[in-house]
């Protein structure tokens, strides 16, 4: 959809500081080159006027006035992204939600954790720790806001057992693109009242509403964990282990494979030592249960079937100082990858379990073809692959030419294998393109038709997801 | 939304007969009675043609024309719900699904299930257990179709541990109103790649697209469960206990609450004792696992806390025969109640946990208030009550003055309570005006436009949760 979005003149500034104190609204070169990108860098544009709000009301005043004035606006945590998503890239108000950051309820007899959306996933994780409760999603970026975890749907390592974010949003505020704040959900369990608008608004990368608040749902915090760390002699013996696993109906907390070098490249950039090394390929499995014994048995099951499939041996990781030389390692894949190369995309297909080798293996075909460097990690036990794809040494001209054409490789392939273009990582600006060719005019315009449900003016984060 | 439909004419039967055969075309008296109402009765229209698909392609057919010339199109299943969301109040074209029934396949590699719409409840549970696999959501009803589970976002009994329907639908074919066939999700784990359509789909109770085929997400099948049949001097205590049994961080995979005059219309309808009946209320606690040692650690915990609380006893059904005749009894509380009385109508409201026992004592004041029978049972575990008004020998006139009021009242008070007006029947038709006191215009206006984005014409299932 093309629009005419009206520019950020003095009024409107004069408008945003009579909402907000004057020292929470910036423009010009007091803003920050940082808003101006998320994690993935290549998509940048600046935002014509910065807010920091720190209430539903600021946001819906400043949402409304867009509204009614035809202004681009656009939602922003951590920046953490890696699709572009909180890109102005048609201009307008950025909102930073940073500062909405309280944590507002604990409700034991409900099981529910009542947030701001700037609460940050490591915040979340601490404190309902402390009190023996446990908030199963773990994606790797721990100081993302729980306000982008609920917009891309983050998924983490713990999908195989406890599933994604949107499992844990039991009720959200939300200010609609004209302004109005709406409640969805609440501390209930069940829920059959009309059209699930809360499970639309998760995942939906900003562009239908801003949450402004949320109800999480716990668990009980399982009170022991171990991690299996298993060498083999390359991965596609080891992802091909993954189905077989889970056939067994042994389900781990998380099963996640990773390569040699990403794993020298973890030790180089946290100057820190990996527990074993000398393998090509590694799954690294974790069992969550109450007691040791309940878990003895999954886990003996899984080292079984492990065993069978040609692991070279089994490093157990039950104290807490070999959990975090291998945990610290894997949190650090991404920014060691990042620090090998110059510059780098990434892919993060979500395809079903028993697909995983076969992605990946033609990943290898691709970086033959094309004489690219392409690392991998991520969620063996959900199929859902972290793909790099590196310039290195490569000429702009050269990279811009070669990485649109491996992607479109690597999209068509997962299409192949039943696959979705986004696990958890979501479309943003940077996917829209293979979203499209991935799921067809009729699905299309249908996203179409719900955007403009929600926002008639396409106000709101514009030129994301379907538009 | 007022629309003028186009009525059938023989022009319309000559094309439906020309997509199905001639014998799966039904008109006029060849119509049963049944599929004028579903089990709630009181909302009753005959479809103007009944029509028997067998696959999508049919499905797609009828729809595009039924869209082309503006005529109603209402899906049919088992017709097990509660609200009148398959009456076809405006007319129009039945289409009955329950021919769609076949189990398309079982992929224990990726844990999924891949069935048509028309498969039962009941079907679904025995297959998968002989592949000791486990479809957790567990509705009263399993004559119900999985197609209805869906639309209806059903819950049922294991809600507390395992969650609802949506939780375990990962991929969807569904007709969309204009007859176009869209596939969203699928086996994948994880998916943020666009707006989710599949949660929006599920709980829209057949207003925005047919399900024509569903994957079911899979999990291994627990080898041991145990029930505790907990008699407490009155339900408050009973109630009362829920919170502090969730707080104390066992988590039961049912509780169930339930009263001795209920127990006693279900000895009456069954003909078979119940294992107690002494007491005046009882909770059903159900404990599942891998191992008696696994579950006996959560059952203790949570058996000193009723102790504690004031339970008069504690009865553990860990036998097939004693299981069967807690769980026989459970099932047909409905149909016990429904035999107990003349007419019936009910309130299926979804409260926060800590909040039930404060709705139940309210409901104990509209039966004296009101001079009615009411009567109580439901899922204490996840705040989901069954509430059922029932007209025994009262005046037809009394009837319908008395009910309308009754409901008022309690929806009101859930609404106090931060609940949902259902938590697993729906909608429908006839608690529409009760969805949209609860949710308010703003929330209305974005469900319309939802189903506007849908379905511009309102043909299909019009008259039905929010238009």
């Amino acid at each position: 959809m093309l629009n005419e979005y009206k520019k950020i003149d003095e009024k409107d500034i004069e408008y945003l500081k009579s909402v907000l104190e004057e020292d929470r609204v910036f423009v010009g070169k007091d803003i920050s080159e940082d808003f101006s990108h998320d994690e993935l860098g290549s998509v940048k544009k600046m935002p014509e006027v910065l807010v920091e709000v720190i209430n539903a009301d600021e946001v819906s005043k400043i949402v409304k006035y867009a509204y009614d004035n035809n202004i681009p606006v656009i939602p922003r945590g951590s920046g953490t992204g890696l699709v572009g998503a909180s890109v102005p890239v048609h201009g307008g108000i950025m909102i930073n939600l940073c500062r909405m950051n309280k944590i507002l309820e604990i409700d034991e007899e409900n099981l529910t954790l009542t947030v701001e959306p700037g609460v940050l996933l490591m915040e979340i994780a601490e404190f309902v720790e402390e009190h023996d409760l446990f908030y199963p999603p773990d994606p790797g970026e721990k100081s993302a806001t729980i306000g982008g975890n609920i917009n891309t749907n983050a998924g983490g390592m713990r999908a195989v057992k406890y599933g994604v974010t949107r499992d844990y949003v039991r009720g959200l505020e939300v200010v609609l693109p004209n302004g109005e704040i709406i409640e969805l959900g609440g501390k209930v369990v069940k829920n059959s009242s009309g059209y699930s608008i809360k499970d639309l608004i998760c995942g939906s990368e900003g562009t239908l509403g801003i949450v402004t608040k949320a109800i999480l749902k716990l668990m009980p915090l399982p009170k022991k964990a171990i991690s299996l760390l298993v060498p083999f002699p390359n991965l596609t013996k080891a992802i091909e282990t993954v189905p077989k696993i889970v056939k067994s109906k042994t389900i781990p907390t998380s099963i996640e494979f990773m390569e040699r070098d990403v794993i020298l490249a973890a030790e180089e950039f946290l100057g820190k030592k990996f527990p074993d090394s000398a393998a090509d390929a590694y799954l690294l499995l974790t069992f969550d249960g109450n007691s040791t014994e309940e878990i003895e048995k999954d886990y003996e099951s899984a080292a079984n079937i492990v065993l069978n499939e040609g692991a070279l041996d089994i490093f157990i990781a039950d104290t807490d100082e070999r959990k975090e030389a291998i945990w610290s390692a894997r949190g650090a894949f991404l920014e060691a990858i990042k620090a090998s190369t110059t510059e780098m995309d990434e892919c993060d297909v979500c395809v079903p379990r028993n697909k995983i080798a076969e992605f990946i293996n033609y990943t290898y075909k691709l970086q033959d073809k094309f004489d690219i460097r392409i690392k991998n990690f991520g969620h063996a036990g959900d199929g859902n692959l972290h793909v790099y794809i590196l310039k290195d040494e490569m000429t702009e001209d050269s990279w811009n030419k070669k990485l649109p054409e491996v992607f479109k490789c690597m999209y068509k392939k997962a299409r192949e294998l039943k696959g979705q273009v986004s696990g958890e990582h979501g479309i943003g600006y940077a996917k829209k393109k293979y979203l499209n060719e991935q799921i067809g005019e009729a699905n299309l315009t249908l996203m179409r038709n719900i955007k403009l449900a929600f926002d008639s003016k396409n106000i709101l984060n514009p030129g994301k997801v379907c538009y």
